[in-house]
């Protein structure tokens, strides 16, 4: 077989695309209520992924959700884990979960320091009420929203061109 | 139009997936040379996505390289930034890199401390040599290889089964 | 820059993985009402992607729905299109969707046969009634439960082995 | 836990966004040369994924290549495979290729048409020669440049902006 020219990408691009960049310390935490504040950083317009970062008190409990995508998380600080596992994450957990993972984050009430995660997400999360029926749904946009729309309140000025 | 009983996730899943949880402090930093140092933490089986920590030296150049997916990243702390790009990283920074984004990763001469990243990436990398012609191709798979290698060159017990 | 030995894939890898495959015509068309048929062929336990084919009788008009994630379509034959937009499938069609598309699914009333579409689906869909309230919300997994019930149903012997 | 409003999309998005849509018929088969044709009609800028159609001539066989994402493919037409596979693919087939998949693609000698088939990629190929060291990398925007390029060598008008 004889071999024509290949299709290469053996040399650079010249024009390579730019990274986008943030810190998050230039963004406001804005509280949800419940003991949960948020970030949101990132939202892709064509796959529905986005970042959001989250600093939650202590004993904290959220509403159990199930996911459509994969979530990949990081945590900064803190003492948490999700009822159905037996893990607890602090400060260098990863935490890997594949789509259609449902459970319910607690962190520990004596986390003694709010509990800071970095997570990266695909698409939605469906949120139940205690009897399991559904309570909500939520996504990268909607959550983005949410984030504007409660930090005006609270006198922040976020607007979606500043995010990745 | 009357509808039909929906096929529906309005409940829970009787069997919920377990998520998978690791520290990365349980984990050796692997001397890659060159000042690079890493820990490999995830890699998909289906999809190739993986996760790798970085610690690099101040001063650190890599060569330049091209991602065939996208990349999000964590500064956990440190300096540094993209030859190509006009940002400059530090702790709280989150970056985003498109699929085909080129360039090469500096780390800053007068960080003052090593940089720490935590990396997503979807995909491989091609790396280039100084005059543009290509040098390597690694992913998360090569990289685990490469990780578990060394790592028991320098006396660290590492298997792939412990990572996510 | 003196470049050390790269982590490379300049070489194949000496056990590589298996493609799977099947052939749709192996497995049955279930009714699910409404003038709608499908096989459910592949479901990622990772990522939640899925592949449906939907043989749509002339007319067949769906609930409003919400992507939570990327669609990507090819029309086999037929003639579709959604109320929201203004293209006309028809065989040889490929449509792309971004995550949170909404729309309405209608296959034409002189389409003269019936529509066969493959879809590639990364996560959900929130499906809404008349009125805009949501209805229900299914899946990959929801959809092959689905699609094994009530195959069962019309006398198909399904397993969720087979698939891909 | 007494619930607060949800985050949610239980109503409709007042602005949808649009699907794309194309037509592949509306596009040219270009010669790649070596029984090859090929059609780009979709590269994302953010995730690299891309949507080519090949027609390939009976016998063709194609340079072993190793995958850097997922790759699903739907058989129009023809009798094709992996020379490491024993599936044989014809009208109707699907194939699901994990990430790091390598293989060599065959097109039987005894097709007795042309082979066609739709894929969509996730990020790039590395093409090895028969000893086994690199050839060549590709992807979508790679093949996207070859498109265009043989396409107008060949009489074709083929634009970036008329994909998908």
């Amino acid at each position: 077989m004889e071999l024509p020219e290949p299709v290469n990408i053996t040399t650079l691009p010249e024009t390579p695309l730019e990274s986008g960049h943030l810190n998050h310390n230039d963004f406001p935490w804005v509280d949800q209520g419940w003991g949960i504040e948020a970030k949101i950083l990132q939202v892709c317009d064509v796959t529905g992924s986005w970042i959001i970062m989250n600093r939650f008190a202590p004993g904290t409990q959220l509403p159990t959700h199930r996911h459509s995508g994969v979530v990949k998380a990081y945590t900064l600080q803190g003492k948490w884990g999700y009822l159905e596992s037996d893990f607890t994450a602090t400060a260098g957990s990863i935490i890997m979960e594949p789509a259609n993972t449902a459970h319910t984050l607690k962190v520990a009430d004596d986390a003694g320091e709010p509990t800071v995660v970095f997570f990266t997400i695909e698409g939605s999360l469906v949120n139940y009420t205690e009897d399991g029926t559904i309570w909500g749904i939520s996504d990268g946009h909607t959550q983005l929203a949410e984030y504007i729309r409660l930090g005006k309140e609270q006198g922040h000025d976020i607007s979606a061109e500043s995010i990745l």
